[in-house]
């Protein structure tokens, strides 16, 4: 099994290699200050330390049922499991549900690709085209897979949002077939203009919504969590206790912690208006000094996806670029099925 | 797929109930003072808050390395791999190495057997019977199966420990047959009397040693490794990478500036004697008190395993502790295939 192109890449490269892969959050967004406070205040207490519930912490699972419910999505925390970082939810789902195959973007995440592929199980795309996902041929195999996953915030890597016709098409679609459709929500939060409804909105008891902290707080934590149905949960949680018993006390104590300061509004929209910045001069570097790459610029999340109008492989620009001391990921890694080496 | 009855029984009892299930460590041995003044280096630098190599952090790793080097078993970091609790490198190793079959003692550590049974991995088993391991029974299967997962010291459920000619002659076995076996060192540094060689000194190329923090340092940052040859390491690498992306960042820095500190080696003289008086007591009113129930003092470790000459249903017996306020596990939950409802 090969390593991932993003990981191996990010683990070789330099400091004075100026690196476009991977969604690596800016360290200077990281409460610091706040995260230390959080620290001495929940370290005071030894069950920072101790073993914890295999479902997560229970005032953590409560916050995030409020987040749900606020946005309209009634939710209770035994609808919420917490995992270790969204890549743990992607794992555990595809191990339980995912065995017959699932229907996926194409291209997609690379991180759920390579968990679904390292756990057997089959997959079939439905492109992205024009900025959107194919609905027919998503539905063609949606109706045999009955499982998808999908990214409709900022997806990682074309950063196109789902319309939301779309979003209410797939949730009825996944009623329909009383099938489960995904949904990666890990960047949902970056929005620079406006939260869009997610898709779990139109298919509350047919849908794993997975979010993430890695984004919005910081990634070293390694915190996730998945929402959905108790009894679509009961067998990832099963899986999760023999996976690694719990997701670490102290790092869901810190989150809880630092949500309880009420911070957590501000900090996100400090964190939202400096990626917007960030996008806005990348955007216009490339407008101006890469004429001829195309981009849509995207309306939150973390990045830029684009092509040249004439032919160009993209492995061998990013092999030239890197010796150059830049890296950027090339498109080919993310489509399921493509050659890797 | 059925939850453990061990993190089931450990998530409804009260506080009121006295819990003999469950390696549970003892809080007040937490070193809380001295990871509260680690979290203040560590939280000054946002890198203890931002990903990290899918490995582990370096300098924990060469603490590791030294740590395996000390003891005559020659180690780079590189031979180190960091995962998210003991646990995890048990669901990993069985991914990686297990798919078609390996050999298990009886009775074995009940959070072994259900990772490698939620990975489809048949299992072999050979008793440990009056103390000991069959080695007999073992070979046979081992010639198969090539793979085998063992805990010399102090072993989950029994408390025993491998004469040290059982740990050579297993390593003798792992190199004759050119297999893998896959020790357990949950509880090894837990010892009242003196340090047992692991059995990977006798087969250093053959073996996976999997080492924890949780029963030496704190539970609740999750953290445990691996340790054996680069390219042993690396399918679990590649599967890890999948999981979870790496283990959290604060945590392994957490770990890493408490050993730097110079206290572990005073700490673990510490640990050591509050669970061997822990043990006197048990041990001394078990005796006095259920004078019928036979059982080996163990020489380290956390568990006392035992039974009554008489038959009694270990199940019945649980289930009447728990109504009245005490709660252990019956043995049938450690051996693979026994009935778990």
């Amino acid at each position: 099994m090969k390593r991932s192109f993003i990981r191996e890449i990010l683990e070789v490269i330099g400091s004075d290699t100026v690196s476009f892969a991977g969604g690596l959050p800016d360290e200077t967004l990281f409460p610091m200050e706040m995260i230390q406070k959080a620290a001495d205040v929940v370290l005071r207490d030894p069950k920072s330390l101790q073993y914890s519930r295999s479902g997560g912490i229970i005032s953590l699972r409560e916050k995030l049922a409020s987040y749900y419910t606020g946005m309209g999505l009634e939710t209770k925390a035994e609808n919420i499991l917490i995992t270790t970082g969204a890549q743990q939810a992607l794992d555990l789902i595809s191990r339980a549900y995912f065995r017959f195959g699932t229907t996926v973007e194409a291209p997609a995440y690379l991180g759920a690709l390579n968990a679904f592929g390292a756990n057997g199980c089959p997959m079939y795309t439905a492109t992205l085209d024009n900025h959107q996902l194919n609905l027919k041929t998503f539905e063609h195999h949606f109706a045999v897979t009955k499982r998808a996953y999908i990214m409709c915030d900022f997806q990682n890597p074309t950063g196109i949002s789902y319309p939301i016709e779309h979003r209410e098409s797939l949730g009825n679609m996944a009623s329909r077939y009383d099938g489960i459709i995904v949904e990666d929500g890990a960047y949902s939060e970056l929005f620079f203009e406006e939260r869009m409804p997610p898709m779990a909105l139109f298919a509350p008891h047919h849908s794993l919504h997975v979010g993430s902290f890695s984004k919005t707080l910081a990634p070293g934590l390694r915190l996730g969590w998945i929402r959905g149905d108790e009894h679509l949960l009961q067998p990832i949680l099963a899986l999760k206790e023999r996976s690694d018993l719990h997701t670490s006390s102290l790092s869901q104590l810190l989150a809880d912690q630092f949500w309880e300061s009420g911070m957590f509004g501000k900090h996100l929209r400090n964190v939202r208006r400096t990626y917007q910045n960030k996008c806005d001069i990348l955007a216009n570097e490339l407008t101006a000094q890469l004429s001829d790459f195309h981009f849509t610029k995207p309306k939150g999340g973390m990045f830029i996806y684009g092509s040249f109008p004439q032919e160009v492989d993209a492995k061998e620009l990013a092999l030239a670029c890197l010796k150059n001391g830049a890296v950027f990921v090339p498109c080919g890694e993310f489509y399921h099925g493509a050659p890797t080496s």
